[in-house]
């Protein structure tokens, strides 16, 4: 799993019919430092984070599983919101 | 999940069976203010995305759901075709 | 598989359900010389690895597998504490 | 599914039982002018690509589709002969 | 699939309970030109590579079929020793 903040949102009419629905959020993927990895991607929302949040999210065939359907063409969805980060002493 | 353009197509006469009539679309990977990431791929396109429209695009093992048989040799399909990108105020 | 070093943790009260009571670490990603290899990731802990301890974790599909129910969104796992490394002589 | 240039073969005695008989290419990515994209990769082939020809391939799970039994260690298979590329005027 | 050299091994005590018995090699990628590629990860080996010796591994899901029960959280896996690698003339 990864962190990164919600920075956006897509719109789409026409798209796959397991996607209709589902709220398609722009993330981009943080260090534990909050700084920027790479470049944003768009995930699956299901527990309602908001803008400018940090989160965590999932990729690959995990990311199905928050779905309600768990059948849907998904790589990536957002699967917590971060209250806290500790970085142990000593240990960096 | 990410954001491409389509840019071409691929014609193939030998290729595995379950292929056989799928369209393969060479698209773009775009960021999210659409300027190139990396190199193109080869992805199915079963929605009928048509040439220079922006998308968004599944990899690995969901990118069956969208294909007819599910049964296919795919690791990226179209899923979507963006019609508005909006990125939230003072989040990025 | 890879190595890494356990250097923090993560808090989140809102997630997806399937990861309620589950353990977050964020581990620093090491090479075999214990050098660091790019960002810090999230990783499910069942094993119980304290701070500063050299690891091993695993990726994707497999990740699920050390966790109870073996259904959660869960892409990145620690498996082992690491005791020894031993580089063969003469074939690096 | 990317792009690639058949280069080499491999040959192995000593292998996992479920790879006995299978064509072990080895096949350099390209990009679709036909320019190299990182390392070359071994990868299965099927459908009986000959040296120099390019190819496109599939990766992880979906790449043992083409393979007989559908149960062997393969994570990249060539599933097409390429017979032309076209790219969309004005969309690159 | 790749090509790596054995290089090194891990001993660890504490593991997840399906890696009881596993022998894991530390393995540097190469290129076909023998030449390394990245950082030396961790696979498990079941054919008995010996230190030094030239392998390619497979990763992802797959990555468990060589492993007797094919449950356990394993995400590379050795599985053949090469004998001679064969690059085509003029295809390079």
């Amino acid at each position: 799993m990864n962190l990164a903040k919600v920075i956006g949102t897509i719109w789409a009419t026409v798209k796959d019919e397991n996607l209709v629905g589902a709220k398609m959020q722009i993330i981009q993927p943080l260090n534990h430092d909050e700084k920027k990895i790479g470049d944003p991607i768009v995930a699956v929302d299901t527990i309602g984070a908001g803008p400018g949040e940090i989160v965590y999210y999932t990729t690959a065939r995990e990311a199905t599983i928050p779905y309600p359907t768990r059948i849907a063409p998904i790589d990536a969805s957002i699967i917590g919101i971060v209250d806290r980060i500790d970085i142990y002493r000593n240990s960096n």
